[in-house]
């Protein structure tokens, strides 16, 4: 019997996830039955929300079960259909998860046209990182030509685009990450007018510098320092798309004080601050537009974007570490089995 | 020499203002030069938002100085007239502050028409706070009829118009206060739903029974521990519009910790929640639909309100430590001369 591997939630992690809580295991290839496809896992994409779906805390999505196969987004070539509308060799995004092979009845399944590019790209700038930036700028950030949009996580999946389309919208788009390179590469290949790097102990300073005008909207990914240095310099009336918060994912328990929440709501009040949560999946009625436009901005080149493929599903659990702690360059894509374009 | 009385700002208060810091003073009655009319103080509105304009730090409004005049809303009587337009008798709204003569060039007056009801209400519910309940409640809360809108301060100026403002719009309206005879007031007479006293014991449980099916909209007027214990409560997409925060306004450093300001982040993201600051007066252009409005459900009876009524400039400081402290019942106003009504 052919054999399969999966990665499933063996216990809930505190603090960050290893090999204890995420485990590999072999398991037989599944054989479809009457309604069903068997697919093979080509792309996984590491995302930051897994890290919520490991918790049991309420959260916006119900969290995973010890024994459950880790969630993720995934393309795939369908390898056995017993489904109408497909047939083997179809490229299809699914949401098979951290495994090598899966079985699905059709439901959310999207066929991609490989002609029309990288099929990784489906994961990344043309799928939901890629939404998750255009609904957030657009529908919370509002970005008026000439105002300063201030992104954190700059080079990562949505960072990167966030910062490009405030360009492309007339603003001036400021980039905060945690490296020297990933600051050089969203201003230089990437076109910011500014990148600061949050470990820079200097850095509140360097970024009230970069952002003279003040900071009208800030597209919130990590929280911490970032949130700290940049909510004493927002604009009246200024908004936080609150997206991620990914230096908070793997606290156990609330930092120390002193308690800044008040200071918080008391700068809300007196500048007119709009904080603001939102999911891509609850903006999907705008997902044809931003196909038009994302698509329309990569071939003109006015978006321009960078992965990082780590071979092999064994490696998902270390890459996971890494996009948790900032050791990715670029939207984190595990490639589980070979890409059809290589053959 | 006819003699006035002023308060003026003798130094910045850290926590409580007393009358070390806020002093009174004899001084002659002014007089009009040409383009001038001397006005007589009848009514001053004490409201929270005077502690914000003692403090020496960032705000929207810029601070007073120390020898100012504390600055605020009044009634007036025209005593001499020296502007075309006015006339001696002429009753206006002006922003006089606490004193009981005052100069203006006209900027700001209001004339007021003693035949339309009381004149103090012109500094209540159809007034500035009134106004607040009306443009905080229909532009950032918007609730949606079989909404739950929770109100804190639900006695105060600005709650009592939100709660029945609710109730109007076909919401569950909770109001949060601290006595007895305030959450008794709210729902015996102005009609809430349901009222909650935040000094009890057991509040964040009371309130949980009163909001079966959680908040939608939390109409923030004090921070601390009410914020702390409707924040659990948020349904998904919940508004959070943030009008006041009367807890903390002696606060003179950030209160010990844990820092609580990561975890409310994080309902934020994951309830899509929308904390939202705002004042009233950057929502003027809607001041003719809430005469219109208010002044339509006052004539029917559909809006209650009460006021607190202070006689004497002299007692001006401790009323407002009241109102910092919830000693006052309704809306708080200092009478510092006669009323032509009761003559």
């Amino acid at each position: 019997m052919a054999s399969a591997r999966r990665i499933y939630l063996a216990a809930f992690p505190e603090g960050m996830p290893t090999t204890e809580h995420l485990k590999l295991e072999e398991v037989p290839v599944p054989a479809p039955a009457e309604g069903q496809v068997l697919l093979r896992v080509i792309y996984l994409s590491l995302d930051p929300y897994m890290r919520g779906r490991m918790s049991p805390v309420r959260s916006y999505a119900s969290h995973i079960n010890p024994g459950d196969t880790m969630v993720g987004g995934t393309v795939c070539e369908v390898m056995e259909s017993r489904l109408e509308g497909f047939a083997p060799g179809d490229i299809v995004l699914a949401g098979a998860g951290w495994q090598t092979h899966a079985l699905s009845d059709g439901t959310g399944l999207r066929k991609l046209d490989p002609a029309r590019g990288p099929l990784s790209a489906a994961l990344g700038v043309l799928g939901m990182p890629g939404f998750t930036a255009y609904a957030g700028l657009l529908e919370h950030g509002r970005p008026k030509a000439g105002e300063t949009v201030v992104v954190s996580a700059a080079s990562g999946a949505v960072g990167q685009v966030v910062g490009q389309m405030a360009r492309i919208l007339g603003c001036r788009a400021v980039g905060v990450a945690g490296a020297e390179d990933k600051c050089r590469y969203v201003t230089e290949t990437l076109g910011f007018d500014a990148a600061v790097n949050y470990r820079d102990a200097d850095f509140p300073e360097q970024l009230a510098a970069a952002c003279p005008d003040g900071v009208d909207v800030y597209f919130e990914n990590v929280g911490g320092a970032v949130f700290d240095a940049v909510l004493p310099l927002m604009n009246d009336f200024g908004r936080i798309p609150v997206c991620g918060r990914i230096a908070h994912y793997n606290d156990s328990a609330p930092p120390p004080g002193p308690d800044r929440l008040p200071a918080a709501m008391g700068l809300v009040l007196t500048r007119r601050l709009t904080f603001r949560g939102f999911l891509q999946f609850d903006h999907l009625d705008r997902w044809e537009d931003f196909m038009r436009d994302m698509g329309g901005w990569l071939a003109e080149g006015r978006v321009q974007y960078r992965e990082e493929i780590v071979d092999g599903l064994e490696n998902a659990v270390e890459a996971f570490q890494g996009l948790l702690t900032g050791r990715n360059r670029g939207k984190l894509v595990i490639r589980v089995g070979e890409d059809p374009a290589a053959r």
